[in-house]
């Protein structure tokens, strides 16, 4: 499954997408990695208005309510340069920045074109669509890190697929594990949040209802209208006008609260792989990660500022989801309230996979300290309990090697284990030597592993196809 | 679109549904209403738990794993009597009620067919796959009471399909339309809450991975035993083991979240339209409403119970996507946090479905007041200045038309504004006396809103068809 | 009660404050209204964090760790000139800020002075510091917009102390109450705000503990730097490093979210006042709050941005909260989660302050309106209710009067009443007509409101007092 | 400074407390842990609402307003038994419980007494100084678990004051502290969270204004009733009612959102020092812990626990400060979200209380692997490069060691680096090797960590006095 649409082809307007250029704020280089910052700042919103305002008067014009060569003026308006801060200001007065823009807009036309601009629209529908251009082209900008991401994740995965890494429950070593099922398993996740996102943007409805939702404006011709603009826009056509009814908002919300969920996920396992302690990985990026006051230090910074974006978003999905009560035909502040939110949630989930592509496709795997990290491990031990099962039952089994890994202090798994282990009556009367070693061997739990791997690439290969 | 399955039907353990009985706590009835309450209170969790626990046990019977007696003993003791209490209390040593609940399935076994209880899973996996089904059967109880509530509001659609009534928005009057297309907007919008729903539930995936995920326990026939037992349970097979990748989880909270804000929504509008002074709807349900002290009253009960179990939902999704960070193989309190996050977000979205359908079942709805609400409104100002736009320019036009309403002081749109418009020379010079008092008619504002009702109730009945 | 320091002298730098100026952004006219968004934006982030510096160096050269010549010099530099952006991105290499701006202030001091900057500090000190400095400037501004509105609501509770109007319960007219209580109760909640947030920056504390917070660069000094950077900043001096005990951020971020909370509850009340139904209020600034389309509709601008901008603030303290989880001694990304989420928590709250100030200031009340309102309501009935109850019991009483209310149709509180009233014999045999007229006099129903206006004013000027 | 009351003198009633009894449901085990469960439930509720109308009576006997027989005769009552379930189920029909209790109150009552049950007071007054009372004893009870908690962390800060361990940022090590300084940091945070709650106790104000806040059923004598009805329950006497302006609320909120924090905070640092690879710590309560299929394994389960608990609380904080917008002069819906969302964020913020207590109480700690934790580290560098920074500036200092150390491959720390350090001719040009030795001792280099352990101590002991 690929995205929608790639940033680059985003617009109907031909605009050039933004680069994902320099931070422009004194936090973007943490909090606003990646393309998305520049799809949902004042300039990218501002271009998503003017498109809708272009779509709507040709829209106008394919159903017969407006001139076309208005709509061609309006067009070529809508390409010009018009000023956030004087609009922001301005939109004090109304209560948003749709009514100031179209007084500009129709400044910049003819006294024929003027008045045809905005036809038959209320200010909610053409920010209402602008909003939904600016989550999509930013979720299509988004889409490209994730899509990174996994596949520096999927790369991983046939690299590791056989080498095995303790499994940990609890923070606790449990049983051995591979590391290439750890990373199908990041793949996997990731490519689950890729295909919601995905669906959630192909779903995502033009609005034009009117000041009401009963396009009476429109003179009788509001569907053939709306359905203009949804072509116009590559948009789809809602059966009624959403003004109140938020599920375009709150799908997205959902699914980057998704995405920004497994980002953290990931982002935290590779946090505590690179700890001093562990160590099974760092990030391979050289010249950062330093630290100001201690040389030693190699700091896993893109771990930690995926963390940090994914960790906003939960908060901003309550602030969406609550704000879907809204009043009658036009809310009394929830829908305002949205405008920054969706911006915020989108620039934290984008930055956070900006930062988690990064820190996978630079990820530094060391096999060999995994491989140590099980040797000294009573990871056998599950092994052990289960083949004493059939004679002992599940619970004296259990107890039995319970017992003897508690004795086992200093060194647990290491060769008082074994002692111990056959120095029960029970144990001996039902397992050789051998098969005790051969339980005990760490390396021989890794299960399923490896074809759970390739199970994972083979879902991960079927759905990139066509 | 029809819920994936009606509770009646929802276990594979052929248990009786809880049924939709009287409330059992002290807030239950304001807050707790309906059948999903029931449907995830412990006897539900626990019923889940074994009906896991049975499933896990045919299942590994069909791959060869479990003597296909002993699986039919633990069949039997899983239809047995447990105490929760009990399981709750010995679930503080090993920090889940699953490891209890196995000893003592194992206890009401004979010691054949005892060890074989819970081969090859671990506590999560059990804990999992239950919570899904408690999901399942929740959901399945929840659209119950939400397509009732469809239901509810498509009869209003229909009935008030031509009944004109004031648009709002920022809570004043704007232009009319008629309460059929407010209630068709309610009815597409619990529609598509609905149909989220039903499509997570469809997706819901078993849960079975072993300690780590590896299904190291299951003999080499881990994707054996995972199909057979999707298929006792009839959920979806997961490529992976999703212990700590929480997608299913996510994708509940996002469509549970969408529905508490759709049910918040129109709940909404019910109180607003059920005030004292607007007095275009009530609850007709005898006996409700009542004050205690105040006897006049008639408190719309429903709306606002409604509206209180939606409340709660924001907050509850951002605790799930919040616990989307889990560690490793297994997440050190996150997972726990989940349990009781998912049971209320079900409980509180439940009761506010229940309450909507009944608010929207026995709704009064005063179609004399709505109309008579719009006859001293100036609502047909738009329409003028609209017919204006083409001699004086949208802005002229406007400004016309603001100076002769707000000159309109103590009966706005009464006779004053008519004589005030055709008073000035750009008017009168423009439209006749008869076309003023078209346009400023507000019942011919209605714009395409009856039409608009029959797209909504087109694709609500495409909807309902198999 | 008043605010710790007002904007104008809230730096030690003696930097000019921010003006309350111009919107800069496409939103901000309506989300980021009044002062404190330019206290959080990156000009005012970065000038505090070169006022930690400074005063880091000044608190040195108390201690006898830095030379008095470089502290002076340091203390040049950081009036500089310093670019926000570059540093944004810089910082991407180290994953904060701090780090590129230590190396700018470094190139801009002499070569000896340069290495005396920043000395014994981790960049979380300085950040932490900061952030510190620009929440008690940017609640400061915020303070003054509370305290205005405060102000506001106190002018409208003397105006009004007397004046009738509905009190609403479940949006019900339930009994009289005055619209001076209803004023009072905005400013003594409005006053609880302040005090909470007044409380919370005096508490605010200087972060210094070096990389662990051990002070271990401090040879030995640390807690004479900590105490003299205390005193440079006119900050309390904590009892050990917080970097991960967050409890200064989680004070700020409930006052804050307290203080939205009650903002908004006015800016709704200020809504369904102004409902045209209700018409009891109306925002009276000139040329604000008209509609693109409908030339009649006079919108509550204000209350609805004052409510949109409170509505942000759960979700982002659930944020803060959230991130309260940090790890030893420096967080794996919830400390970086914690920049952005403040300052967006402290502009909305403070947009919203400024808008609700606005709103109040400039309200229209019609108290003719109000008392009309009352006049054909049933609202006696609790007291004929009351007067019966000796006679007849509670029960009975309440029915009786439910009885006659609910047959009074059409026009409740009319004639009709009094007359079904008198018509019930245990009703006659306990109240004479006139008693039975002055218990459904409305006007003679308010209680004691008046007395709690006066009540609640001398709390409020007790506050004021020094 | 003491918690408020304890929870055996918590009530007026003479009430028996709840014990901090066996777990009644399927998961209060590991997320109902001790007392604040019994605290919150029906049963506590009921009682609450019982005191409360007892108090009433007797308050307004104080007035003047109720036969002192009759409050007698009310207290008697309301010593009864009355059915949470079946005033859950009449609930439905008015909207809250109060309704029907005082029904059943009534009915408890004579002829004589009965109509004086919750003379001139509205449900919502009952319901909420219910609320407040319940909040006050739960917290009560949270307080010594709390300050439990804190008492072991002192234990630990004074065993361990000298007792070096790594300092960990980013999850690396650092530099290193004392494991004392670690524990004064989780002593000084809970201290801080108690004394936040302790504070919110003081001031939670009883609630009574009558239905809408205006006192008028209380015959001129509100304030004496108020007043009375404050003392009878040891309750702060408000300024108004404040049925919908929600201070006290969101105060409860805010405390307890930040203990929760602390709570979690303190509960991961023990999850991430009991992991496996560092060991640092283990939770030494026998037969707790273990693996229902690993038997090497020994899970930290309280801490699990307890940032399972606390992980709840940001959500339900957002719930709480989002419930704030009530409308008018009672809310609808909003008051009705929070009566379970404060029970809840109560229970799981006392259950991660008891749970941490638990952790704390029990924790073994291996000193001596923390110090051998540090022997390997290269954590020495930074006082290498501080020693370095007078003579060859900051930059190089930094850079000179960060290349020794990035050179280290292997054993970093080791030999080697000491080697490689004083190969640099400007590090041996101003370090003598034993300089180098002494600087990289890590033992060395906790800076003031003991001495901070004795002033955070100080602190704690100062707070604890009269």
């Amino acid at each position: 499954m690929r995205p929608p649409s790639s940033p680059s082809e985003a617009g109907p307007s031909g605009a050039i997408p933004a680069e994902a250029g320099p931070a422009t704020g004194l936090f973007d280089g943490v909090l606003g990695r990646g393309p998305v910052a520049a799809e949902v700042d004042d300039a990218a919103w501002l271009r998503a208005l003017l498109d809708v305002e272009a779509a709507l008067a040709r829209a106008g014009a394919t159903a017969g309510l407006v001139p076309s060569s208005a709509a061609e003026e309006i067009g070529d308006a809508c390409r010009g340069t018009f000023d956030p801060a004087a609009l922001g200001r301005d939109a004090a007065a109304s209560g948003n920045p749709v009514v100031p823009l179209v007084r500009a807009i129709e400044a910049a036309c003819s006294a024929q074109a003027g008045p045809w601009v905005h036809r038959g629209a209320t200010s909610q529908d053409v920010l209402d669509t602008a909003m939904v251009l600016v989550a999509r082209r930013a979720v299509a900008a988004l889409l490209v890190d994730l899509e990174a991401a996994s596949t520096a994740a999927e790369a991983l995965a046939r690299r590791h697929r056989d080498h095995p890494v303790s499994g940990r429950t609890l923070l606790q070593q449990a049983l051995p594990t591979t590391f290439g099922l750890k990373a199908a398993g990041w793949m996997t996740a990731l490519d689950g949040a890729a295909d919601r996102l995905t669906d959630v943007c192909r779903s995502l409805p033009v609005q034009l209802g009117g000041a009401v939702g009963t396009m009476s404006a429109l003179e009788g011709r509001g569907t053939t209208v709306l359905e203009a603009l949804a072509a116009e826009l590559d948009l789809a056509v809602p059966v009624l006008a959403w003004h109140t009814l938020r599920l375009p908002v709150a799908d997205l919300a959902g699914a980057l609260g998704t995405a920004a969920g497994v980002l953290g996920k990931v982002a935290l396992d590779l946090a505590l792989l690179a700890q001093t302690e562990v160590a099974e990985v760092a990030e391979g990026v050289a010249g950062r990660g330093g630290s100001s006051t201690m040389p030693h230090k190699r700091n896993p910074v893109a771990a930690v500022s995926a963390r940090a974006g994914a960790m906003r978003a939960p908060g901003l999905v309550a602030g969406l989801l609550g704000a879907m009560a809204q009043e009658h035909e036009r809310a009394a502040g929830a829908w305002h309230a949205e405008w920054e939110a969706l911006s915020d949630l989108l620039r934290c989930t984008g930055s956070s996979a900006a930062w988690l592509r990064d820190g996978l496709e630079h990820l530094e795997v060391d096999a060999d300290r995994m491989r140590e990290g099980l040797a000294g491990a009573a990871l056998g031990s599950e092994a052990v309990a289960l083949a004493l099962t059939g004679s002992l039952g599940r619970a004296r089994a259990h107890d039995v090697v319970a017992a003897a890994v508690a004795a086992d202090a200093g060194a647990p798994g290491g060769p008082d284990l074994r002692a111990r282990l056959l120095a029960d009556a029970d144990v001996s009367a039902t397992l050789t030597p051998q098969q005790v070693d051969q339980l005990l061997d760490p390396a021989a739990h890794a299960g399923e592993a490896p074809r759970l791997v390739d199970r994972a690439l083979a879902a991960h290969e079927q759905r990139s196809r066509p």
